[in-house]
């Protein structure tokens, strides 16, 4: 087990190192450690060699220049500078918040950027100004639409959160499709097969290989096949593309660079970098904030006291099972699997930083 | 085959004899059309004696004042007065689209409002002014969260309109659940059975008998069980919720108000009537309005030209299906079922307005 403290110290010194500003270094390493402390350990310690890797490429400017290309009172299209997307989402949803502050709502489609991470982080940075936080972004393809044999879109996660009074925040963060790319490949390493409605191959039939992706294999979208109704879970994930894209002039589709080091940049591109799409609504722009505060624990005291079918757990209010992972990891501390610490002491013993195996 | 002009004129007569102004019969009887144009009979004709009785039954203000209620440059709450929800709805929709044109956006929360007929209709009011537009309702509970064994949330409607250039706009609109309560009911009818991932029984079992809900059971939410990601529909349905109602007053969750005279009025009621969602967004609060439009092509473009898997049809932009049952009953009219048209005649004959039989 590892304290919080000292991973966040290490990554700081892995970003400082290579270029990044004290303050971008922070940012990064918040927000890594943040999905660890969140239990959201795909989006954490294991993206740093990944990060690094990506720099060496000399795919991310560790110097970005963050700046607002257009805007009215409560709109911006922000330019990310080419950096980590951290630097720049943060930013953004900073730029978001301001513009609530003053019109009621704030919106922000960004343009220039790689990955951000975990997205309910920065709808969650809303939360303390009593505004509603919303955070999108578009991710390399993967995707397949209904019908289509080919990946045309990522996982495009969309977060929401939400202030309540007396109860802890209503937090939804979640990918638009059934499973995300870390989950199959713990299930390839494990020989397990897939059950329907998750994988299709190369031609677009259904397949049970959670590796089909390496076989030219696409996920499906949220809904699995057309019955399902996986051309609802296409509609949403393509709204978050071209919220995130189309709107800040990144690339949208199967145009978005992947981030990845291994994976190659399209060769046609038709934006800059990848997009994102913040929003922060002032909960007072609605009703009186302990008005509104007292409705969404109501609201949530509703959801808690629906009965459960036999055998299965409590009805759970969207955040929690992470929130009880933050609690967890504050008290014990964050685990990281073997491999993750091989690569992290990879990276250390480059960069001429210390890093401790346990 | 009827034309639309005389359903349209025929509906007109109906809401202005029950009281409606002129100007919000229109209104009414053009969405009603609207969704029959689009091929979403579910949302149209149908609702026609639904919406009669409702005014029966004493549930309806059909002199409704419309108010915003609070208001900040971009946001506002809105009361529909009791009314049938296309007229508060259009309205709201309308003033999203004023302060968008002042602030760059406009996002309005309405309560104490009713069924509002297709989301896309509100969605697409934005396209005219070169904006993109969102709407949303939340609807009574038919559908259970991941684990609950009781309905507490609606089939909750999502619509996103964006323009384009040369190619006709983006239009999604779908309901957060894998099928739609009208879909269910033709299914029993026919005496089919349901395939996983759809209903569950009044313990929170899987079912596959579609008339399940009769019986207490509920719809699934988009996802169908926790395995293939339902916590995702589940989040996305109460996000529809939270904003509709909890932003505005409205019911929610298990509150809300049913829409057919035959289904009581909960007893419990935590605010006024049902709840809508709606927001409009200038696009050139993003980019130059050609650069946008060029660039929304070029994602259509790329989207049309993903090749389709063997023997599936081709890959759809959203909107494209409804647009051509546009086409489709522009030429030839529209058709209603035989039920639907003795509905009409009954109604017809209440109120001393000719209908015609076919």
């Amino acid at each position: 087990m590892y304290k919080t403290n000292y991973l966040k110290q290490f990554v700081q010194q892995v970003f400082e190192k290579i270029g990044c500003s004290r303050e971008n270094a922070d940012t990064i390493s918040e927000i890594l450690l943040r999905a660890e402390e969140r239990g959201i350990s795909s989006h954490g310690m294991i993206r740093v060699k990944d990060y690094y890797q990506m720099y060496k490429a000399g795919r991310i400017n560790t110097k970005p220049e963050i700046k607002i290309k257009r805007e009215t009172p409560s709109t911006a299209v922000v330019d990310g500078g080419g950096g980590f997307g951290m630097v720049a989402a943060k930013q953004s949803m900073e730029i978001a918040i301001e513009k609530a502050e003053k019109a009621g709502s704030g919106w922000v489609s960004t343009r220039n950027s790689n990955h951000f991470g975990i997205a309910g982080y920065y709808a969650m940075m809303a939360l303390e100004k009593d505004m509603i936080g919303v955070a999108m972004t578009n991710a390399n393809s993967l995707v397949a639409p209904t019908f289509s044999k080919s990946r045309m879109l990522g996982t495009n996660p969309i977060a929401v959160a939400v202030p309540a009074g007396k109860f802890p925040p209503y937090v939804a963060d979640f990918a638009t499709t059934p499973i995300a790319r870390g989950k199959l490949a713990i299930k390839g390493k494990k020989g397990e097969r897939m059950e329907d409605g998750f994988v299709q191959d190369k031609q677009g039939n259904p397949s049970d290989d959670p590796d089909i992706i390496k076989e030219g294999g696409a996920i499906l979208p949220l809904g699995g096949d057309r019955l399902h109704g996986s051309h609802k879970g296409y509609c949403l994930n393509s709204i978050v593309d071209i919220f995130s894209a189309v709107f800040s002039g990144a690339n949208f589709g199967p145009f978005v660079p992947p981030q990845v080091p291994y994976l190659p940049l399209p060769e046609e591109q038709v934006g800059t970098g990848l997009g994102h799409f913040f929003g922060a609504m002032r909960i007072d722009g609605f009703q009186e904030k302990d008005e509104f505060k007292r409705r969404m624990d109501q609201w949530m005291e509703t959801f808690k006291s629906s009965e459960s079918a036999e055998g299965k757990p409590s009805v759970l209010i969207p955040g929690e099972p992470e929130r009880e992972a933050e609690q967890k990891s504050a008290s014990e501390g964050i685990h990281l699997l073997e491999p993750i610490q091989k690569d992290l002491k990879e990276v250390a013993d480059e960069l001429d930083i210390p890093f401790e195996i346990k």
